[in-house]
């Protein structure tokens, strides 16, 4: 193989990173791909899951001697702590590392300091090479960091004209198998699934992330929360079930807020605490509205079925605005067919925090 | 240029055809070329507004002699009646046609007729090339005709989660001037505009087709339909201006369905007596509901705007379903960004008559 580009290497580095989706939270998705001096790869590593190798240690295990007086392309700046696995700043200037090239600064204070580190041993450090991708890779786990609180993506499934169940309370189904498939993908990329107790008493959903056609359960399932001001939550509920952790998120516990129910920006911070980075918000139409009208809600996924009804409850109620002024403004930016639904992805307009 | 083949033939008549959208109706869309014995092109026509020559007679005019001995490829069936231009299966036996092609035959007892008169005159005649396509290309004159209403398009405008204004009424505006441009064209494709008076006494709407940066009116105006079933609508509404005809429709004059308000079954019988089509329902929701009730919307078109408002009034009211089982089934055929907003297109799953 020739001699690669850092440029070319940061791709591959962003590529590689991203394997590890849905398995290193609360740590982020790093990639890291090593150069000789010459520039030819001599090592590639991902981090993969909580408490193994980070990237770096990977692709330095990989390279060896070869890593001497060569460049370490990085998604993230390299640690600086005495984590689980040592600081990595350390391996690579041990390593023998001359120079270290990295897309995105560390804004965990735990964390960060591997570039200070670095510089301080004589390692040539560059910051910001494809710094807009490697940000889009690990876009949920730097917006978590950055604002202390889990990157949160409201999912909702509705007819074409915005019901989520008929006048008479029905619901299954709205949307097709494969938008329901769709959603358990998305169920086990996030740490953390949580629900209003008012959904839990209608549907009595699992709240797993599972094979639709066979039932089995994913290895990783990410934590059940539901959040239940006052503890309605019945005994035998499947969200109680032996298959995921769950949390019910109590006022008594958690705190109550402004309306009088579980304060969410305290919920979101217990869940940050819990190691949470990424959590989808599934329902239902008034707990959505108390995440958006507080500002809350980081990306929105919506499965629009190819359906009408003209009655019944609405996708999202008491969201805040009361005339069209104070809408809320997002932006679209994926519009994919799932099965015979369609699934629209947007984020919101103004960025708070 | 060389010979070409009927299906080629048929492929570029369909095309032809397509130039007259919006200038026809009462008449189809219709395109012809005529192919010598040897199968060069030798005359194109299409119809390009009722009263002007059909695609038949322009393309004899422009081939005159070449065409004896050769072959016409028209999109639909020849007319066979003496209206305001004569037959044109006259006209293609008079010019010695020896062949004729046809995409679709004409359901329209008052035309049809061509068929039988060509074959009667020596004339060999094949039907059903690219008969999809030539159905695709004229389907809303040929939906009208089959079941002697205007094809009819639902279109609205709404929020991601289906609102159409704020809590207090408010709602300009709901979508960006992008997606409103997008329906003055579909306007100026229609040959009527319809309403309820509801959205007029709300909104004040003039329902024309004008060019929305400069104010100037399409030269060709949709009627305007408002449903009223009492007559309220205001002597100074904008829909009663002088920019285009306008058709009150009340009660009093179309007769009284099961629901105590205007008959739309009707309603829309009368606007065919009147040459009308095509025709857009331009809202409100629960005018809206009861087009789709009685399973008189041929077509939906949806404009979502990336906005979230958690209240107001949904998009459509009253449609029939009461319990999920019954909710109304479409099928989704286009997305298509328009500006920041996204324009869906269905069709109803079962289609009636």
């Amino acid at each position: 193989m020739g001699s690669v580009s850092t440029d070319e290497a940061m791709r591959r580095a962003i590529a590689l990173a991203a394997r590890g989706m849905g398995t290193t939270s609360p740590n982020p998705l790093v990639g890291c791909v090593l150069l000789d001096p010459r520039g030819e790869v001599v090592g590639e590593g991902f981090h993969a899951y909580a408490g193994g190798p980070h990237a770096e240690i990977v692709a330095l295990a990989q390279a060896g001697e070869r890593a001497r007086g060569g460049t370490a392309v990085v998604t993230l700046e390299p640690c600086d702590h005495v984590g689980r696995t040592g600081p990595c700043s350390g391996a690579l200037i041990r390593a023998g590392v001359r120079r270290v090239v990295l897309g995105v600064p560390d804004p965990n204070p735990v964390a960060s300091g591997g570039v200070e580190t670095l510089r301080a041993a004589g390692v040539e450090v560059e910051i910001g090479v494809r710094a807009a991708e490697a940000e889009a890779g690990n876009l949920a786990w730097l917006t978590a960091v950055r604002r202390g609180r889990p990157y949160l993506i409201w999912k909702y499934a509705a007819t074409l004209d915005g019901r989520i169940a008929a006048a008479d309370g029905t619901s299954m189904w709205i949307t097709s198998e494969a938008a329901r498939i769709d959603v358990h993908a998305l169920r086990g990329t996030v740490d953390a699934v949580i629900a209003g107790v008012g959904t839990v008493l209608a549907d009595d959903p699992r709240l797993t992330a599972r094979n639709l056609r066979n039932g089995t359960l994913a290895i990783r399932q990410p934590l059940r929360v539901v959040v239940d001001s006052d503890g309605r939550t019945p005994v035998d509920a499947r969200v109680r079930d032996g298959a995921a952790r769950t949390w019910i998120a109590t006022s008594a516990e958690v705190g109550t807020g402004p309306d009088g129910r579980v304060d969410l920006p305290r919920l979101l911070a217990e869940l940050y605490r819990r190691g949470v980075r990424a959590a989808l918000l599934e329902g239902g139409p008034t707990l959505a509205g108390a995440f958006l009208a507080a500002g809350l809600v980081d990306k929105v996924v919506g499965y629009l079925a190819p359906k009408l009804l003209g009655a019944g409850p609405a996708a999202l109620a008491d969201a805040g605005p009361r005339t069209i002024s104070e809408v809320i403004d997002l932006e679209f930016t994926d519009f994919t067919p799932v099965g015979p639904d369609l699934r629209v992805t947007a984020f919101p307009r103004k960025t708070e925090g």
